[in-house]
């Protein structure tokens, strides 16, 4: 286990692993929209996301699974556990998991009591435990509720609070080095997925450097396929679309004709 | 690691895992439907999720979070990766993580067979990769789409598309060990996190035995908090409410007279 900044995998692929902090969601009690949220925008900028893990308010599980993911991917984003009250031990879970303390951040502080001045909310000692943050952190902003995230090494810490995290996450990403973008291609298949599935196997044989997928879903009447192509070479990722189009042109005439020949 | 399902941790609480594998959920561009369905599913019958991965469709890194989770958890729940496509390789990694074969399964061949000249679909040989199970799995029956999930030891392979995962977790739960249901009961705050903060750790302090967790959220004007207490002890956590209640109104007054006493 190392404190340093995990570099960058160079400019091809960075990664980065998502980790949702929070007993109400292993519940069910609430449905998770961060998830979704971080890793359509993670990709939109280039970085990969590798892996997500859910752990509930438990300090040994947050600290066993930041340093799992802090030292397997480029970085690491959590959310949730970031607020006033007892259940909100993310920042001291963040801290043990680094070996570091944790104390008021100055900045934090009296940005804070300028905002809770100007709203005539009390700054109260459970409202000033959001200024605590593991030493040596940075502030990641907060524009919707003022009390910030913090960055420590390659972790990035936001609320849980969709709103109040995906404002961090603006913040967050003026930081971030990130890699050349994956990009995607889509084509409907119109048919079932095990009909296109032998021809799109040897697809993905002749462009190994593309990954394709393939998801069914119910359009209503019945069990159609997405195709999705994904790939850095915008190029060679057209030309694989192209195939994938001339495939599915193929399979409609075959099966048109009475059968695959 | 061992093949031996695990034993389920006595009657008061059964664990489990949901495992979600797909790599169009970490792109985003999928969002997953199943985490929050899955966990409030097992929690209305008793069984409490204690951790959730996402890992993308590679083999090693499913084999990894398999074993992971099996031996830690009572129950793993998995999603997605068991369609007829080369990307689905969920069967094939569940087999390597148990460290057994894998081949086609005689009554998922006969019940394939007996549906496809049903429907009239052809059931090539991309189809018949539905029927492979690794040895020793038991067929959890899918009514949808017909091609079933399986169970092997304690870990339950579902599809990713939600309708058929809801079937098969239907046909799943009744095998289930399920443990004393945790009861949840939810108080509104109508005031801020910070406000509340101090009292309410008070209150949990006082009853260590109920889990209490306070979730602030955007009521359209302004940052209000639920307070929600879980238990499985009905008349303790409806003394815990009571005294939450109490609590709240108390607070309600003191703020009304001008500040905290």
């Amino acid at each position: 286990m190392t404190d340093e900044q995990a570099a960058p995998a160079g400019p091809e692929a960075v990664t980065a692993a998502i980790l949702v902090i929070g007993d109400e969601i292993l519940s069910g009690r609430t449905k998770d929209k961060n998830i979704g949220y971080i890793a359509e925008y993670l990709t939109a900028i280039g970085i990969d996301v590798k892996e997500v893990r859910v752990v509930g308010d438990e300090m040994d599980r947050i600290v066993e699974a930041v340093n799992a993911l802090r030292t397997r991917y480029d970085y690491v984003f959590t959310t949730g556990g970031i607020g006033p009250t007892h259940d909100d031990i993310t920042a001291d879970a963040i801290a043990a998991a680094f070996g570091v303390g944790i104390g008021p951040h100055p900045e934090i502080v009296a940005l804070m009591r300028r905002h809770y001045a100007e709203t005539g909310l009390e700054l109260n000692e459970a409202r000033l435990r959001m200024a605590r943050v593991p030493d040596g952190a940075d502030i990641i902003e907060n524009k919707i509720s003022k009390a910030p995230g913090f960055r420590i090494g390659n972790v990035h810490v936001m609320a849980g609070v969709p709103t109040i995290m995906q404002a961090m996450l603006d913040a967050a990403a003026e930081t971030l080095v990130t890699g050349r973008k994956m990009l995607s291609r889509s084509v409907e298949a119109h048919m079932g997925e095990g009909d296109v599935a032998k021809p799109l196997g040897e697809l993905q044989d002749r462009y190994p450097d593309i990954g394709i997928g393939s998801y069914p879903y119910f359009d209503g009447k019945r069990f159609t396929t997405q195709i999705v192509l994904r790939g850095r070479d915008e190029s060679r990722l057209d030309e694989a679309t192209r195939a994938a189009e001339t495939m599915l042109e193929e399979l409609r005439i075959s099966k048109a004709d009475g059968g695959r020949p």
